[in-house]
């Protein structure tokens, strides 16, 4: 019998000449990362069921690989469910084992604690083209700063990054999820409806105020509450000034802090920023994640009209291991997108070192191999 | 409700310390065998059950961590037994996904074709002291060589990377299954029996020659057979030039040129070899995998008494998925437990790039972090 030749649905065989960018990326994300004192660490690949399904990976946790039990542990005729029959599965993020990590070894790691992480997710979604079941993803993460130094820190060692990789002309957009749900207060929307209103202002790219209100329509929101939110995003769109016109006109429904916050962060980037980039406040930036709890951040890439890298401020996550309300922060670089743009790019590696080549006449005797060394 | 905090069974947390000491490894890998010409690649962790247990892998096929079905391909009322609830598991070593790989691209991939591979693979092992149940491998092979020059090659690269790393004074144990099959048919064993025969002999190390053949007679093997084998091997510790004394009593129980081309692959290496080893014929080296056809070798650190690499010929595997014979030589070094080892050692990574420290005033506004640059 033949075996099968082709990798499992959805997963894929790297070539030589993709592995070459690939080592290159990872080896320039090791060295900008490492300046930027960032230390490597790494979790395993496969985690608890218990900690997989938590509710902290949103829709990720409908798409988990399980894995069966082993041994006596295993009883099929007793099994009422899936459930019963897996212990673990392989990790769909970086993020939940790294809280688990934090949680276990916090003792001995240093206080605040920059982590980096590269390793491959998992995650059995429908395959289309571009999108894998196994990909590799590469976090930085910041645990217990509570201050915005966490985000800049985190946006310009990502920003750097991209640079030294050879991208620029890319776009930070900015905000945080107290504005967005200070905007949807503001508006007259229950607050119980907010994760559906921000599910519906996230297609703001792509469908325009419009759409996104012709929707909040479909969804039999409160007409007046409608036209508030889109009177909002279009003065707001008149604006020089972003974060002062919400400053001012969302008064008392934004948390205090939370807009001067945004502007120190944008501030200071600028300042410091090494690479050619902008960073802009963005109010209709959502990001999917239910588990952040402030600033939120994204960088698009202008020329490709797509996202490269995504993270916010999670600090309610880390609680739920230790008990303990931990701060957490942290910018994910989306690893295979970059690879694709490189080999679509024609991308070549520079300075690719050169190989030792022994020309050996075919059929010469091995004995004869060690001559003329 | 508080998550779980330790890693699931037998699997480890990678702290800084230890991870700085990988990379620097990996590194020096990537660097090594990028010299001697070998190609980085990779394949997905998840494998078809079907090659999983296609009985490439020996024992390690009890040992596959299973991946459930998922959705609707899942139907817990009908299944009968495991093989029902699962499509697919994760790999257990680099060898049988790479024979897929192969099988899968080889109309893109040079001839011969040599590989890197270095990634983690997972055995439900029982869980000891420095033993874990995800590990990372990096193996070698040369696809598409019948000649020694793919032995040489590995065994030259092997000895380089171990040199490279920081070792020395360790000796490459190098026999052949022709060998093995030779003196066990002289004995006058079955070939049904050698398995079991062999089994016994890798022993010899531990119990020596007295306790093989007393668990050869427990097995109830044929005395004089237990006797003559006893004698080969007495007679084979007296002399000097083991091959020839191989070669000369084996007489025609031994494949033509089996010897001869042990000989000119231990010359060779010995005349061109870059680091402090030996390398010598061990006519009691088995090396478990059923799947060799020639060939096998291991190297061992006399100082610890351990073994940190292996390999050999299995001419035979690839076949199995292209329905060609395509002759393959492997070479895998134990990174796990080198990477131990220069723990142990208290090993510092060589030149390590300095860090660029920022030192901030505890509560200095951020606004006032770009000043002074």
């Amino acid at each position: 019998m033949e075996l099968i030749k082709k990798p499992t649905t959805g997963m894929k065989d790297i070539l030589p000449e993709e592995e070459i960018i690939r080592d290159y990326v990872i080896d320039e994300i090791k060295k900008t990362y490492g300046r930027f004192g960032f230390s490597h660490i790494d979790t395993p690949c496969v985690e608890h069921i218990e900690n997989l399904c938590s509710k902290q990976g949103g829709d990720n946790e409908k798409l988990i690989f399980k894995i069966l039990k082993r041994g006596e542990k295993l009883n099929l005729e007793s099994a009422n469910n899936e459930n019963d029959l897996v212990d673990s599965g392989l990790r769909y993020d970086l993020t939940v084992p790294l809280a688990r990590y934090y949680s276990n070894n916090q003792s001995v790691l240093p206080q605040p604690f920059k982590a980096l992480q590269m390793g491959n997710v998992w995650r059995a979604d429908r395959p289309q083209k571009g999108r894998f079941r196994q990909f590799m993803q590469c976090d930085i993460d910041i645990l217990g700063e509570a201050s915005n130094l966490a985000e800049i820190e985190l946006v310009l060692a990502t920003t750097t990054l991209l640079g030294n990789v050879g991208f620029n002309g890319f776009k930070v957009h900015i905000n945080d999820r107290k504005i967005l749900k200070a905007m949807a207060s503001y508006a007259g929307f229950d607050e119980a409806d907010f994760d559906q209103v921000f599910i519906l202002l996230d297609k703001m790219d792509k469908i325009g105020l419009d759409g996104v209100c012709e929707e909040l329509a479909d969804y039999n929101f409160d007409e007046k509450c409608i036209a508030k939110y889109r009177e909002l995003f279009e003065g707001l769109s008149a604006q020089e000034n972003k974060l002062e016109y919400v400053k001012e006109v969302l008064g008392e429904f934004i948390e205090d802090g939370a807009a001067d916050n945004l502007l120190e962060i944008i501030d200071t980037v600028n300042a410091s920023k090494g690479a050619d980039c902008e960073i802009v406040f963005d109010p209709t930036l959502v990001r999917g994640m239910s588990y952040y709890t402030g600033t939120i951040f994204e960088i698009e890439m202008a020329e490709l009209n797509c996202s490269v890298a995504g993270g916010g401020r999670y600090d309610k996550m880390i609680g739920k291991f230790t008990g303990n309300d931990t701060p957490a922060c942290g910018f994910s670089i989306g690893f295979e997108r970059i690879i694709t743009i490189l080999l679509e790019r024609g991308f070549k590696v520079p300075g690719t070192e050169e190989k030792e080549v022994f020309l050996v006449e075919k059929g010469m005797s091995a004995d004869r191999l060690g001559d003329g060394q």
